[in-house]
């Protein structure tokens, strides 16, 4: 174990410290890799003002990579065309509300909500790490409005039909009794002397105090009976109510279901954990931010169809609404197509770039939302925010973390990753995707079904435009074949989350488009 | 170990389903108690209209208790007086702004913010659990609008001048890495067979799965070698930048540390967990709503000098803001003053309601806020919304949970709410207790000095009208003298946090308020 076999490198600072002093035993530490370092982003590329002066970027594709190309580039003197596949930017960044339509290749569905503020739904990305500074920093600087978004909901449930005969189950039950187990049997193993060798260096009592408070263990008895963690049978109250703990869940039924297999951590991930934030009033307020700066640029309801090098740059070919071809060259492109469907263009990447392009595989992610006459969730069941998590397909019920109180809401009925579940849901037309999301959220909601109306679903692979939710390398293709997108083909960059070892966020996005203008930027610099 | 114990009470519950199929599998479950109950908390109290009418309540106190008590009363047809000693109403629910007093019995310090809607200070409460439902309720009612206040942020530090060389350290790395060295210690005691008794009825690979997922431990050597959970040295980016992850820390430090005695797990607790709710604005939104509904029924500035009974009845003398003295006679009373102001006044009660008055202590809360002119928790360390701890005096950080990315914020550098530290901290004049929270706030933020202004401080114990944060029964007074306040005296009822299980909440004021209306109610009606 590191943190035990640290205790030699511990000992030595302590030892410094006693000779030097605090600082000196800082120093040591910050010298020896123990010290936090600061967070590594340090803001988009500073280029210089008018650098690229009489220089041409084309740039395919006006989501949050190519919109972040166009605004810095753009900045620095660079003459930006963003070719545009639909008539609207923002990519997969989408928000949608009453009256707009999410389009599949095979048909259309109307978004039959209310018109008011909160109601709308993200079918693309919706929260925002506190540590995706690229993406922060865009909306500090453009003025964004944010909030948090509740990810890890004690109060939200757990339901899988294979354990505790399919009833839901509060998180706080799941994740509080399930430390309430942990702490015990280390207890009675640190009791039974079974781990002597592993606590020389540690306080015997006062690890078991620890293993203890870890998981509210009774004191005398080092036993798990049960915590206040996990919430109340009869919560306290006033005058005569303490209260009555609620009895700890069945840990042989834990392990029958699938909620300690990642559900149970799922708020600790670095990605997922507090303090999430979404835009207030939908995630497309980030993008059309983007839009308000580099709209000019955009050349919308433009589908690309061929992408050549031409001398030392390069030549687009894009047809427009009436299906008219047209030509543009450039110095330059940045290429933020999605390489589920850069595969089928017409162009002359390098075998290695073709390669990558090839291998990288998309996520049929699906989602499904309602808007609710009632917030029934709220009112029955005191959950304000956050997600349930079930074993059927709609894998998760995400709850609005805005307008609470109000008298309707949308919530999020389905979010599918999985490419088997999200194929089989995406084949189905959207009346019957909707029958099964809301026979699914009944496991958890039994009046589900009576409470929700104007339902909408997105198959993402099946969306013009993006075909996948999003990419994900395999070890073997991160490997040999995605180093190749990282460098230019020739006069042509990539950039987009597929660039990126943060997929499936606008964060690898943004990053990735600075490492396309910053390539550029030294490329034209350094040849003047 | 009920949860291993409970197996054969869930063996039977099986054999139910086999024969009898999942709804009888349910049933039986639901008749064992095995089955959440909904919660108790059944709305406000439902007095029929009219069935008041007649009858005089004084009502001592327009903080949530005291308003809660008259608005239901008034709507049932009671006439209600309510007397408030300050010239405002909401007791300890208040939010303070620019311009504003806040008044200790021995001075008075100038809210020195500038003027906007997320420049705020609730010196008082400053959260709502999700399931406190009765405060909650009237959230709803009176369109009080929330949102989110992070509570336990994964991001926020842990300091501790007695390990890690005094060094900050990520809330999320304390979290994660103490899961990992408990969950690699419990895998080698499995491993070595020392909880073969305890584990007989679990699949042991299983088990072991669980142990390691529950950790992050390496899956081959099931030992604990750091977990992207607790962050990154280098966090993965966009190109060729997959990220490093961050060594663990020494479990050796964290021992000589506080973390694991409760800030370890603060955020599990019942009244502290995900999702947590603020009004938006500042907490007096609350008592504003309510003060808009019950106002005309307040005479304020009146203070309460003699409480007797008369008759059936009740007599209050009270004076006003000129000294002159006056008189009320009401058939009830409904008592919310704190039992620490209460115990001085000049009243007949019960020995027994004198007893437990004397009995009840009150916490020398205190906190203190700043105006950042800058918000360098978010610029400088991503900090958005939630707590960072220390073991110096001022215990905790909060950063607002608003108004993330504006210029400027409001952060509260210190709450205690230990009797020691509080009553040292209080007899500090105003900006020696300034002087304290920057310098100990620079643990954390080395340059938190030089980036705020306008500071002030609360010394609850020093609140003229208050003379304490809230109540704390200690078990022997919780079981011999508080049931004797739970029941009128005479015709005198006790309502307040203090005559709740929910102490310290605004939750505890209104369900006891409730309690008082009931009482009140029931005895009118069963009189008639």
């Amino acid at each position: 174990m590191n943190t035990l076999g640290a205790m030699t490198r511990r000992r030595l600072i302590n030892l410094v410290g006693r000779a030097g002093g605090a600082s000196a035993a800082y120093a040591t530490m910050s010298a020896m890799g123990m010290m936090p370092i600061p967070a590594a982003y340090a803001g988009p590329p500073a280029l210089e003002t008018g650098s690229g002066y009489g220089k041409e970027v084309v740039i395919l594709g006006a989501g949050i990579a190519g919109m972040t190309a166009a605004y810095e580039l753009s900045k620095a003197g660079y003459d930006c065309t963003i070719l545009e596949a639909r008539g609207r930017a923002g990519g997969r960044n989408m928000t949608v509300r009453a009256g707009d339509m999410l389009v599949e290749q095979d048909g259309q569905q109307l978004v039959d909500f209310d018109a008011a503020p909160h109601l709308y739904f993200n079918p693309g990305p919706a929260r925002l790490p506190y540590h995706h500074q690229g993406t922060l920093g865009y909306c500090r600087e453009f003025g964004v409005a944010l909030e948090p978004i509740v990810n890890d909901n004690r109060g939200a449930f757990f339901q899988n039909d294979g354990a505790f005969g399919g009833e839901p189950i509060r998180n706080r039950r799941i994740v509080n009794d399930s430390r309430g187990f942990v702490s015990e049997l280390l207890a009675k193993a640190v009791n039974k002397g079974a781990l002597d060798d592993e606590l020389t260096a540690l306080d015997r009592e006062q690890f078991l105090d620890f293993v203890r408070r870890f998981g509210d263990l009774d004191e005398t008895l080092m036993a798990y009976q049960g915590s206040s963690r996990s919430g109340y049978r009869v919560p306290p109250g006033s005058g005569m109510l303490p209260g009555e703990k609620i009895a700890p869940i069945d840990m042989a039924e834990l392990l029958k279901s699938d909620f300690w297999q990642f559900k149970l951590y799922f708020g600790e991930g670095f990605t997922q954990g507090a303090t999430m934030l979404q835009p207030v009033g939908g995630m497309d307020q980030i993008a059309k931010a983007f839009e308000s700066r580099v709209g000019n640029m955009i050349t919308y309801n433009a589908e690309v169809t061929q992408l050549r090098r031409e001398g030392e740059g390069v030549r687009v070919v894009y047809t427009d609404a009436t299906g008219a071809e047209h030509g543009i060259e450039a110095d330059y492109a940045v290429c933020t197509i999605p390489f589920s469907v850069l595969k089928s263009l017409d162009a002359d990447f390098s075998p290695a770039v073709s390669e990558a392009i090839e291998a990288c595989h998309y996520v049929s992610a699906c989602k499904a939302a309602f808007q609710a006459e009632r917030r029934f969730w709220e009112l029955d069941d005191q959950i304000y925010g956050g997600i349930s998590w079930t074993d059927a397909d709609v894998t998760q019920i995400w709850y609005p973390s805005g307008g609470f109180h109000e008298p309707k809401g949308v919530v999020v009925g389905a979010y599918i990753w999985s490419d088997d579940i999200g194929n089989a849901f995406g084949a189905l037309p959207p009346g019957e995707r909707l029958a099964k999301v809301v026979s699914e959220c009944q496991r958890i909601h039994p009046s589900f079904g009576d409470q929700v109306t104007g339902g909408v679903s997105i198959a993402w692979h099946k969306v013009p435009f993006s075909q996948g939710g999003w990419a994900e390398w395999e070890d073997e293709s991160r490997a040999a074949a995605y180093p190749a997108v990282t460098k230019p083909d020739g006069p042509i960059y990539f950039a987009g989350e597929h660039v990126s070892y943060l997929t499936g966020w606008q964060e690898g996005a943004v990053l990735s488009a600075h490492d396309a203008v910053r390539g550029i930027s030294e490329r034209v610099v350094a040849s003047r």
